[in-house]
């Protein structure tokens, strides 16, 4: 009789177990606080170097779009606000621009307010390195006058295949309107 | 001996049960049907006032990039096919143009249809209140002349940390080319 | 008693069982491999004709933006660096640009590399087929002299509600400036 209650309390406990394992996995979004541990970490610089009518030959970016009160030779007034820059800047490990590239940060940023300084960007991290092969996708607000600013990794390829998280960036570096260098701290959430 | 068969059927099936959920849990994928109730849903408004020759200072947006055949002052004609447009709206909780502001929508769009209103749209929600902090980073297609338009909702940040979900923009207000309003019901289907 | 210590190691394994999955659900992000098995496979071309200031009828793409040192009418030197092209080009199931399309590449691509062409690509299959209605979007690089590359799959809407994925890009031809065809492998990993 013991032996049989028992087996039933088990049972039980087994079906109320099973129970709220498969509500968790239909209904994944009602997990109410995921870990926010990540899965991979790393921290990259990328250096810029804008074009600005002089230096053809080192800049990395150059400004391809601007509103009708400005031109796409000089940064614009008003925070910059319309300019459009294509990039092609190199990603090294520490903050020296003399470091050798472990990839490359390409995509573009645009300068999307008139009071302070903040900006879109839609780019991605192209690694080449014997540590990496593949890409990470980015998109996001950048505040640029705020210290740290999280941007999302929105999607990877390669060795960083379906990859999902934040990077947080941070201006290291900042000279006039032709080279700044970018502290990127990325922190995936999702890891395949 | 009816006990030890009955034991051994409640073997079976939780090993039954376990087995599916090992797989549910291995192959998240083949899950055919997830739920699509959203984890949250909000609904803001967003205006913006396109930048024309004549209203420098209440513009939210400007015309940065244009076709040959055009420039960036006056929309082009064929429905503005390939002007860019970088902006920095004001979000509210109403369709009141001078409700306090909860955040900026900014980034950029651009008309990429000859015959018919088309945009595609890379932007994000800053959110600034006492509500939200952090932002939520969208791209998608926009084809205007549609009722309702879905875009995806591809990361967040702060308080929509991962985000991930669907907006479905609606046009509330047009007035000419200088400015239009859009409803955004914003549903995640993914929170953290 | 033989029976009880058969009930009792019946317990422990699924106990232990049990707590496995428990963190498997917890700690989605520290299952090591997830299986890398597709939920849908498609391959679709699409055809883009750049504008070259003499095709105006025919061309499905534009040059919107240019560097100081180029124009919009033609491509510019240094592998194109610094183009931003807006399209709208028809999608077909096969290479035969007469083909019924199912659909419309939406959104921009733009040359981010001066000493190789180099590509980044934000943009959206916008499908309007027997087969299919709805979107994915992309985003991602795309390093074009590369025979294939892979781009993200960064969100869907519509038949393709929440989806992500990786989509692998072939130049199946290429003619001056003025044509190419992308032979668009979608292979999505998450379905809902």
């Amino acid at each position: 009789m013991a032996l049989k209650s028992s087996i039933l309390s088990l049972l039980f406990f087994f079906l109320f177990s099973l129970a709220n394992l498969s509500n968790a996995l239909k209904y994944p979004h009602k997990i109410t606080q995921r870990p926010r541990k990540p899965c991979k970490s790393m921290v990259y610089y990328f250096h810029d170097v804008l074009y600005n009518g002089k230096n053809a030959k080192n800049a990395t970016s150059a400004i391809v779009g601007a509103p009708a009160w400005a031109n796409t030779t000089i940064a614009a007034g008003q925070s910059h606000f319309g300019d459009v820059v294509v990039f092609d800047d190199p990603i090294t490990l520490t903050n020296d621009f003399y470091s050798t590239p472990v990839g490359r940060a390409q995509g573009f940023y645009l300068y999307d307010r008139k009071d302070v300084f903040t900006s879109w960007l839609g780019f991605s991290f192209v690694f080449n390195s014997t540590e990496h092969k593949g890409s990470l996708n980015f998109a996001g607000a950048d505040p640029l006058m705020n210290k740290t600013r999280d941007i999302s990794v929105i999607g990877g390829t390669g060795d960083f295949f379906m990859a999902r998280g934040v990077a947080t960036l941070m201006t290291d570096a900042f000279e006039g309107d032709v080279y700044f260098r970018l502290r990127t701290e990325i922190n995936l959430y999702e890891c395949w």
